[in-house]
């Protein structure tokens, strides 16, 4: 994700430098007219902002806060735009000590898999104070097609981000089940698919409808993995926010059974195979 | 759905007789060249096939095996077509009594709306035959945009058909789970439904995604009491063919929930007050 | 059970005409007192009363409503006592069937495995006209530890049955999943259940936790099939009522789960081997 | 629960120092031969053990890593037992850090409520390493009446008392549905109680059948903020063993429901009233 995002910056004529835990993986942005940051700490220094995109609360909470992390090393006065999918209640405490530092903070996740993220063409979901919001418009200009701003206060992007990611995750179990009992009546899901495809007229279905109708789980553009861990999170989120959400449960159960088989690495349209397995095929 | 179908009928050349309980509304028909029968056997007379497009089992038995009905009434070598979406075992029970009888059978159910009715416009699911599927094809052109065969077994259309609502309904549950916790996250659902928009570029979920957002249950374009219908019937063609469908419980359950609560009349993507009130909204 | 039931009534004095398919079942009771009826017909010449404990709906729509069934051979008068764990849509069948013949007409199914038939111990659940309840007592007392009156309504007593397996396989499917996360996290289940069984002091919990631990679940004392068919019969009911019952439905996918992994012969407490599965054990 | 805890060591004849945030609650101890400490660190002095009995994640990390909280202030060689029904991840971090300092640590999680604490009849559930549960057995002998070994981590005391409240919990989830369908069905709930009280002869479910038949939620016997709570951490813990646990999911988000109509401060089984309302009642 991070590498089609940097593009687009640079594309967009932004002065960027990039940093990553593997030196090589930034290498190649050299010759595309970034800077390489020796370190974090290297990277911040002069910068306007910090864009990260990374895969866990874990992995933000020590680029964040560990030792030389972007609340350390962000001059006062900068902002951290935060890409990551990751909990809300992380994100409150990154708006909250960001602030306590006199640095602004973003958050600002993206739907979209890495060839959108190479396009330009994600769909971004900004959060925060609006005159930050403002401010950087045009760094979520450059990396997608449209952004939505889903409130004051940044968690609310997260939140929306992940009730998407719980949009499309039901779709994934519907596909599931009904392929299992239209396979075991003996009715072939290409044509059912079909149907769907008349009838909802959406690529997202069309995509993932034949993904699951032809097993092809594998490489994986989202990881049941992730999926699974996407789900937790929003029902942590449902859990402030004191609303139930039993479709996430069984979503969750279901990307957690996936994994106890195995499928932690396989794509998490892969939730499917649960349905499969349950029917006995 | 009959009337629009009926029209559909007329303007393709079809020569057609229509009857109905309530004379009044065949009456309209006669000025578009239909010939209005005095009953059902009327209408079988001499008709090469006989459509039906009822809400319930018990209306096709009725029609079907009840006095002066079709079973009775149509002639051998004569097919009788239902576009019902009705129970995988009534269908079964059609196919067999009809073919005792030497009558033909389709099952032939539809996706869409009076409207879509209406245009000619409908998605049609057929069944049956091989042969009476083709003999049958310029019916399904004159009423629907495209037809989707299922199988050979004319039930086999009605577990395609209930798996299709049921893909929608699923929709319906996760729109409600996911406006009722952003909704207590203080999070403009118009702004994720937006994003929706931009994700799935799906008409069936830019109409419904508004509904729900806007409380727009009355009047209903599908009642809630029959999608109710649709989901039990779904669960019993999923016990035939032993295939758990956990997410379609799920459904049924919140959709009865509906019922319990006064919302039978209201459109079917009413059971999303069922997320908002288990939320306290 | 019927075995147990007819040898009670015996002891207790009762006059006793036996009637089973397979006359080498009825023959052994010929000893012990019994008249051994040629015909269902023949049973029913000069009877008070009929006790008929079948399987399901099918067997109890054939000996009421087949031919020389209880509807026409029963004496007006005389009473049909069903025991059997029916649909409530067929026991208000049963009702009224009766009633239009001049016949009386009892629900009473009982909780209670053959061991507890044989000692008289059953747990006797009645329902129907109070006087009819009354004259029949003696019966219940013969094969029971306790009556229990649901109503004045035959279905009642059905669907307090139904109830009453439902608490039973909520525990079942409670021992399932507490088991599987247990084994994971590596703690012996034989402590949990010895726990347990201090925390409930139930025999029932002693008895299946027992099973369950110890993955004993053949020979089924009553069978998966036959849970499954009961879980599926309570959501007919609640249906009836417009109650959801999620837990119930929980339940029966899980059993139908275990159907479809080739359980149906085995013991219902088999239910437990799907939270199994689903973890990975 | 302490209070009832504390009175029954003294009684057994230990030595026994005690300490509460507000000072009264400690002193009645007095009379009956505590020590009244004055801080965490001055309870500590000289102490082989201490026992803490808590109410959340929270208050035990304040307790044992704030400022002068355990960690700091037990001796070398002195061990803590927390009898907290607390997270596992939370007990393995106890744990860790207690070793890391020379210190034993005991988890010794409770089922009773505080008049069976009070009567030393707790059932006590103990893990972790062998000496440790054998040189502190006089004290677990001390406030209840059985000890259940879990296990040579002390975190699968946790799980293991975690799966026993599910249990409990299964069953609150069971009368709700049961007799929500059975008032609808028009059966005298009492009824159904009494039935159940001969099948399962359990105190738990007579007490609580009881409680949930007429409606007494008040004064809670353990609060449902606090029962879903306990649903939450058995669902981390079974996250942390891979272990999908549906029924769990569905007791928590019912316990949510619960919560976001007013419930927190009612007793657990009110979450009963979740499944009464969804029935329309």
């Amino acid at each position: 994700m991070g590498s089609g995002m940097a593009r687009n910056l640079l594309h967009a004529g932004h002065e960027l430098a990039v940093f990553n835990r593997s030196r090589e993986k930034s290498q190649v942005f050299e010759a595309e007219g970034a800077r390489v940051a020796r370190s974090l700490a290297d990277a911040c220094n002069g910068a306007e902002a910090a864009v990260t995109m990374l895969s866990d609360d874990r992995a933000v909470e020590e680029v964040a806060f560990g030792e030389g992390g972007l609340a350390s090393a962000l001059e006062s006065g900068a902002t951290h735009i935060s890409g990551s999918t990751i909990s809300t209640a992380l994100v409150r405490r990154l708006a909250s000590e960001h602030a306590a530092r006199g640095q602004g903070f973003l958050s600002a996740p993206v739907f979209g898999r890495p060839d959108a993220a190479a396009q330009g063409k994600l769909l971004v979901v900004a959060a925060g104070a609006p005159e930050l919001v403002e401010r950087y418009r045009p760094v979520f200009d450059a990396i997608g097609r449209q952004t939505f701003v889903a409130g004051l206060e940044p968690w609310q992007a997260n939140a929306l981000k992940l009730c998407g990611n719980f949009m499309i995750a039901s779709m994934l179990e519907a596909f599931g089940e009904g392929y299992a009992t239209l396979r075991k009546a003996g009715v072939d899901v290409q044509v059912f698919l079909d149907a769907m495809n008349a009838l909802f007229a959406s690529p997202v279905y069309a995509n993932y409808g034949r993904l699951i109708a032809e097993d092809r789980f594998e490489p994986a553009g989202f990881a049941l993995a992730l999926g699974q861990k996407d789900m937790r999170l929003l029902l942590e989120t449902a859990q402030e926010c004191v609303s139930p959400m039993p479709l996430a449960s069984l979503l969750r159960d279901h990307m957690l059974e996936g994994l106890a088989q195995g499928q932690a690495h396989m794509d998490w349209s892969s939730v499917a195979c649960v349905a499969a397995r349950g029917a006995g095929l």
